[in-house]
């Protein structure tokens, strides 16, 4: 059995220009200091990173995928092992998501109705079946830090009475997740109300007026433009409760970030530094990078003079260039590990910001980000 | 211009019990502990690993393909970029082979003749020659620390008179590279002839007789059964001079190293430990064993307690297997990591056990691996 950690924030500060918020999530497993991005492990593994790596950028909670792990290696071996940090050599904390995303997007036939998601694997065809239940027991087996609720999130775009509905299964289901939940096991409830304000609203209201330990905005980046996005954020965030972390799911690029933490958001998760990063795709200061154009062949600094982070700080444009144009698994590391480290000093910076009441030199400086 | 490098090497102790010897190879930008093993560079990275994480495990001399590299990124900017070390930001020494081999090997349409050899590159398909002269004059451009001659390498098998006329070829060419040395340029030459002892022996004392920095045991480890290769290199390294390194191109399983080094060999490379790692085959005390095997699923040690190193000491075969089943890069580089660090290791002990005259100790430890 693995030992259930519950889960405490303080508010730490609140920016003078902004509704962002610094503060700190404390388990008995370790403290996380908000806001923070956490890279995403989806099999348990941050793309072509150690579990090392992520600790020497000073990450303290990543994300993981219940859908993945579930189907392989499974959460009975995970749990076996002593839960999914023994088995992937993580120290920090881990959130996982519910599952239901990965659901719906990856798998097979899957049909929804009240009691569940019914599904295929993408992994081998076979019929499966998730309910809230199901999820939060899975993760409870995980042994996660932070398990996050089974909900419905409608596709983009999508009718209002559709993204109704899928508000009201969301609320129908939040009392089932949390009647799963182990002793001390840390669950987060998610927001759904896709891009409507009285949605929304009634959503926050509901979730807010829950047992959970921390509340999430589900929904957002399944497509929509980011003029639709922000206007979402803007008005749920503040309507959560100021006593908890407030997570934004699946977001993003680093202005989403930066918009979403001044409207009062904690953590963030996104898989765009790790995936562009094997896409070649490098963030600095002035904006992304392609390390395949020609312009680096004979670059002997790096891609941007401000970002040359020590994990890469020996190799320089023309290298990491070349190792992709030769197909070297080297290049797509050294890109997440500048990534990573990118998303890491920005978040750091972040929270240095609204102690210092410097939001706006912030604003400034990842103005081309 | 990139700064020749002048290459000495000095004798330090030679094994009671057999012919190995333990030596030093000085040059300005360091030293080489021999015997010593070089892990493969093809393309200027050691696939899956950083030049820093090469520097961790004590490995002071890698190897690098002039063939890749002449064709990707090119001699002439790695030339203006100061030279290989540089562009790939390793800071120990760096041997380069001819290119021969792998224009034989990998390329379309060659054709050898006395002049060089005519191919088409395996990239895009343009047509190519290389000359004695060209090959090393590209080394020079490369800037590495030790350059191989162009030889012919013939296949295995082939008749002795095949044997007979690479061999000759192979002689004629010696004094061509030779001519073409930059100043200070270190160059091996390179001993052909075969399975037969008599080419091998007229080859030894000819390349012998040449004015190389160092001496090659070539067209070994080219398909041969073991029970030829090993009477090949104990009859031919005694031959080799004794105040000049000697290197056994190629080679290879542990088995095979211990086997050369006890014959007086002091250099080897290899892809296998990297390659092996990429196919999920890892190097212990008890044999190969293959990661992806069942009975690792729950294994909360390593594959062998003996050889769990620092690199990898966080996680678990369990967690390996599971990064090769989900196809996820971490996988290939841990294995890496393991197979590179037990050929560190081995050398290592290798070096101790010629000066502590623990020869007979050592081969038991190694005797299943």
């Amino acid at each position: 059995m693995i030992p259930a950690m519950p889960l405490t924030y303080e508010l730490l500060a609140v920016c003078p220009h902004t509704g962002a918020r610094r503060g700190r999530i404390t388990t008995p497993r370790g403290t996380v200091e908000t806001p923070a991005f956490m890279p995403v492990g989806t099999q348990g593994s941050v793309k072509t990173l150690g579990a090392e790596d992520l600790e020497a950028f000073g990450f303290e909670l990543i994300l993981s995928n219940t859908y993945h792990l579930s189907l392989r290696p499974g959460e009975d071996l995970v749990e076996r092992f002593g839960g999914l940090h023994d088995f992937m050599g993580w120290k920090g904390l881990i959130l996982t998501d519910s599952g239901g995303y990965q659901v719906m997007s990856l798998s097979h036939m899957r049909k929804i109705d009240d009691e569940g998601v019914r599904f295929r694997s993408h992994l081998d065809g076979s019929e499966m079946f998730l309910t809230p239940e199901q999820s939060i027991t899975i993760q409870g087996k995980l042994g996660v830090d932070i398990s996050m609720c089974l909900d419905e999130c409608p596709p983009y775009p999508c009718t209002k009475d559709e993204a109704a509905a899928a508000m009201q299964r969301t609320h129908r289901w939040a009392p089932r997740n949390l009647s799963a939940k182990r002793e001390g096991q840390n669950v987060f409830g998610i927001v759904q109300g896709g891009v409507h304000e009285d949605l929304r609203r009634e959503s926050a209201e509901f979730i807010s007026s829950q047992p959970f330990e921390g509340v999430a905005i589900g929904g957002v980046s399944v497509g929509e433009p980011t003029e639709m996005q922000y206007p979402v954020v803007k008005m749920t965030a503040p309507l959560l409760p100021k006593d908890k972390p407030r997570y934004l799911m699946g977001v993003g690029h680093p202005q989403d970030i930066l918009h979403a933490v001044s409207c009062g958001v904690d953590l963030f998760d996104c898989v765009l530094p790790t995936r562009m990063a094997r896409h070649h795709a490098l963030y600095t200061l002035q904006g992304r990078v392609n390390a395949q154009n020609l312009k680096w062949a004979e670059h002997k600094g790096w891609f941007d003079d401000d970002s040359h982070f020590p994990a890469c700080s020996r190799y320089s444009a023309a290298y990491v260039r070349h190792l992709f144009k030769a197909s070297e698994p080297l290049g797509a590391r050294l890109a997440t590990l500048h990534n990573v480290a990118f998303y890491a000093r920005m978040m750091q910076e972040i929270r240095e910001a609204i102690t210092s009441g410097t939001w706006p030199d912030l604003m400034e400086r990842y103005a081309k980000a």
